[in-house]
């Protein structure tokens, strides 16, 4: 089989060169052409690199950007992975679709649509068929988003639970790291021995996309999930991997060893289509009492393809009847990149593509 | 009136030496000797310090330390402010007392006890005559703790919350400041870039504290709060100021701007009597989207002599029916030396020094 | 004597940010105004703010920033404290010289120009008169330079020790804080957990500009020192203050008690004029082990005024006939605006204002 | 060919654990034993972990450790790699010699002694000769040392450039990580946003080391370098990678692209016999002018076995007679662990073992 080609929009922010990565040697994919804005036209990869050289091969780093360009990319492209900023991803997207172009998008502007799928293949895999109700299916083109990367990060035990248990009320309060700010984003200033209780939009994203990732679909709609959701957000110094504590209470009881089971034993279409970016473990659950930790869980998952994909909770403990746990998630792979990677594998499983 | 002589014991530690700093130039006390263990015998201040020197005065520096001598302290002091360790504080405190010493501690060793008050004069003001059914009360020994660094963090406002709306449940996740764990305290591999989700019994102080505090007298006896505490615990790369997300519901209905305007107005006694250490504004409400931040806000408080001892609130919201916030306090201070010196300025208004 | 009127330019940046602060009370000077770009006229200070606020007074926060206007600024002020960014600075103080105004400025811009005073009182006091050179003092305006921040950090003691000794080779490396970058200066991405052995040109400015502050002034031509110096720069995760390692060569022999007791009694202009913003003691010498450190030592200084103002050695050893040290000094008060509000009250002193 | 039997001492500590994770799958050697104080004895190593887990073996994890018994250790191990601190190195490794051991050791003791080889095989791979001066080699046992870290940073740029252009004298400012103090080590209050100035004993082993290590062998003794060398040190809140700054003249001149060219080129006996550790470039030179940087290019080196084996040189300039550089390395590889394994590794191939 030959590889599918795919276009990396946005390729000199982080989640574009996340896509670069996730995409080396990629099984299925095979990158076309990157693209951004017309600034960055004619540089290669390597002059404009936002992650740090040495997880890229020496042939990622000399790829050359393109201006964005919809009718070429729709020439050349199956697939567009799109990492660009919210300002102008939403329209250059609709144009792709339009153009018979599949797109896997990181970015916010979709997500909330009707007939757009919210996608973690963990949680729903099934959504992603609303995609044949957009307009521009008939000629191949469909827009599939990933979630916003702190609600991401507790989606996986989160729908676990939901499944077993029934969640009634759910109270996260986040350490996000600051690479989910994008670069240059956070001044240095700002947040050196610091927190900032503050993500513009980040506690609504969470609330509304939550209940749509954990909803149902019925007919052509979504219904959105009843569960409470209460969110306070705050970013940390810390590099890499959203860190978030939960408090819970479920409508059936729950022991904390059965809730480290229903967490442990959670497998779903991806780990079942042994989709490559599927972690083994979608979920991890550590049994020392000082875990998870950014700086040491946040790249958790296998096999190596999957790095960064498993969600790891620990923690686990009961009081009254909530259930109170942390779960960490890295926020640029599973949570922005690797999401919308394991979105197009599905999608090629379900033969979409 | 001359002032009352004061001991400080564990003056090697950093909350022994915030009691130095906060007595240096008080109306009411005056340091009559500074006590360690006798490794520290001789040694000045200067050459044992944890805090930062420009935040001493030279005549501070250059006191010495004596080993502990229950007798000679009892000599030569009326009040002793403890900064003890709690491996040793628990006898030590005791001896002191019956030896008629008023001791005002921040070790967690007697602060659950049935005689003992645990005390925030902004909140439970009237538990400090508990002391007179203590056995050593009629020689004039006592002790009263103050809370727990965390368990302070959020009292004020839970207090002023729970007289008005009347609480029922609080959720908080902590980001406690590395302080907060002494000195040498948290190895700087372990939470540089990091964030650790445990500190060992945080969680259940927190939530046995809590109860004690907002809870009643009756009688003889402390009437602990039903108030439901659920809480995570963290500590993030932060140097002074625990700051901690607060979810909660009530069983009054309160709008946000209630909320605001309660916690604002909210008054107490260390304010009514002009205690030299009260903030004049016990709780002070900040209406930027992005605060309180620990970097920021740690040392607010006025007057001068109350910098560090005001609550910092701020993102006051509502979902459903729950109010969702940020609290930050400053975790030595407040939460510690400071919380006993305002601990003992109650003590000499009611007469019982 | 009714006090002088001074614009600060460049007040949403940090330097300018840091020139309101140190004016206010200021006994020689009063703020008529703030200026930056028009992009900011009309907000307040604190809705532009840089530093923290509880830095500044009420009064402070609450002032307006109009847009630059040179006749207005020149129809209102006496003087021009100036924060500007580089890329407009050189062009609006000439314009200010010229309408009369005298320029006290913080920018590159002017600094190694023929007839303008590179200035830092304690080292080159008498370059000041050069101003009489400039053409526009005729009517009133001039303009005098502070040096760049980790010039300034290490101007004194190399002064102190080429006046007694002669320097013969300064080897210099820095280690120098986030806020010397500005705001938002350094993405938090790059720095946090790392260093970066980089500052755009800032090697450049230390070997020019210590050499025309170390130099003489003959007749009317400044004659740059002909010590050899030798930089290399790097930016650490550290707020406030730039820590400098010397190892430097002097021509007449040095003993360390020698150097230690030139520094300590170095004295020049400022404290001989008692200038409000001069430090008591220029160099500070520790004798601790591990000083000067930035977070303990960035703001020394005495008196009030002068905080931030002196320069901390410390480590002072000797190997062969190398002389071996660190330094430090505050990069933004001392390096930055302290600097310019100490040669504007030189330039009182003188008459010249 | 069997594997050679090896012990790892000081197992609970970080350079123990270096050692194991550079041993897992070594083609010559083989774990038999990890040891370490009685305090530990029966630990599996995942219960004693300083370094994070992901990065070792399941199977490592599930080792356990012994109490030292130089009896055992001889009887069952031809090699011990040492990770042990200096206050019981000296003797329990001098025990080891006597027993027949080969003793690989990172601690400073022998360090300086007459007949023991300080061993960087890429800068004197011959002084390995010199055990067999050693009384205890008659029996098979042995001691070689590896430097200290931040020796061993510099070391392999220095040879370079001393072999072609003769070294004169060498400036060099530290910015070391904190990982190079072993754990708990440096308390993250002391680091956290600072620089600390002073690293004990850590200029007086660079200077003397050095001498050693670039100094010659003739007869039957060492005979030091004369390079004048000149370090001031200092610690950086960075976890991993020694940078440092480099100031330095030779007797012969040399231009930037002749420095560049004779450090790229450099190749030496352990790339020539392609022992398993060695890097394929021991100095990488990086162009940009912002590198080395810890947080990128502490784990420089190829092939996988040499992973954190290679320096990173970068910003190479020239200023009158003086060469200007940086220069990073990682401290518990190369400059620990790593550079004992490769010791071990030279020792195998001159038939030492």
């Amino acid at each position: 089989m030959s590889k599918i080609k795919v276009a990396v929009l946005g390729a000199t922010g982080m989640i574009g060169q996340r896509f670069v990565q996730l995409l080396e040697g990629h099984p299925y994919f095979e990158i076309e052409g990157l693209y951004a804005s017309e600034r960055s036209e004619g540089k290669k990869l390597r002059e404009a690199l936002k992650i740090r050289d040495h997880e890229f091969t020496e042939e990622s780093l000399e790829m050359r950007i393109s201006a964005i360009d919809v009718k070429e990319i729709a020439r050349s492209s199956r697939v567009a992975f799109s990492g660009l900023p919210s300002d102008i991803a939403g329209g250059i997207e609709s144009e792709l679709a339009s153009a018979g172009v599949a797109v896997f998008s990181n970015a916010a502007n979709h997500r909330m649509e009707a007939d757009v799928p919210l996608l973690i293949p963990e949680c729903n895999a099934d959504h992603i068929e609303m995609v044949r109700r957009q307009a521009s299916f008939a000629n191949g083109g469909f827009i599939v988003t990933n979630a916003n990367c702190s609600t991401t990060g507790i989606a996986l035990p989160l729908k676990a639970l939901d499944d077993v248990f029934g969640l009634d009320t759910v109270v996260a309060s986040t350490y996000q790291a600051i690479s989910g700010a994008g670069y240059p984003g956070v001044p240095s200033m700002d947040i050196l021995g610091n927190v900032i209780p503050f993500i513009k939009n980040e506690e609504e994203k969470m609330e509304t996309e939550l209940a749509k990732i954990l909803g149902s679909m019925e007919g052509d709609a979504f219904v959105p999930s009843k569960v409470q959701m209460l969110v306070n957000c705050a970013r940390v110094p810390v590099m890499d991997g959203h860190l978030e504590s939960l408090v819970l209470s479920t409508r059936k009881d729950a022991t904390v060893e059965e809730v480290v089971k229903v967490l442990e034993n959670f497998r779903s279409s991806p780990q079942e289509l042994q989709l490559p970016s599927a972690p083994l473990r979608p979920i991890i659950v550590r049994r020392e009492n000082d875990r998870p930790q950014p700086a040491i869980d946040a790249l958790a998952g296998e096999p190596a393809r999957a790095r960064g994909m498993s969600t790891v909770a620990g923690r686990i403990r009961k009081k009254n009847n909530f259930i109170k746990l942390f779960v960490l998630s890295h926020n640029t792979i599973r949570g922005g990149a690797g999401g919308s990677v394991l979105n197009a594998e599905l999608a090629v499983s379900r033969r979409l593509l």
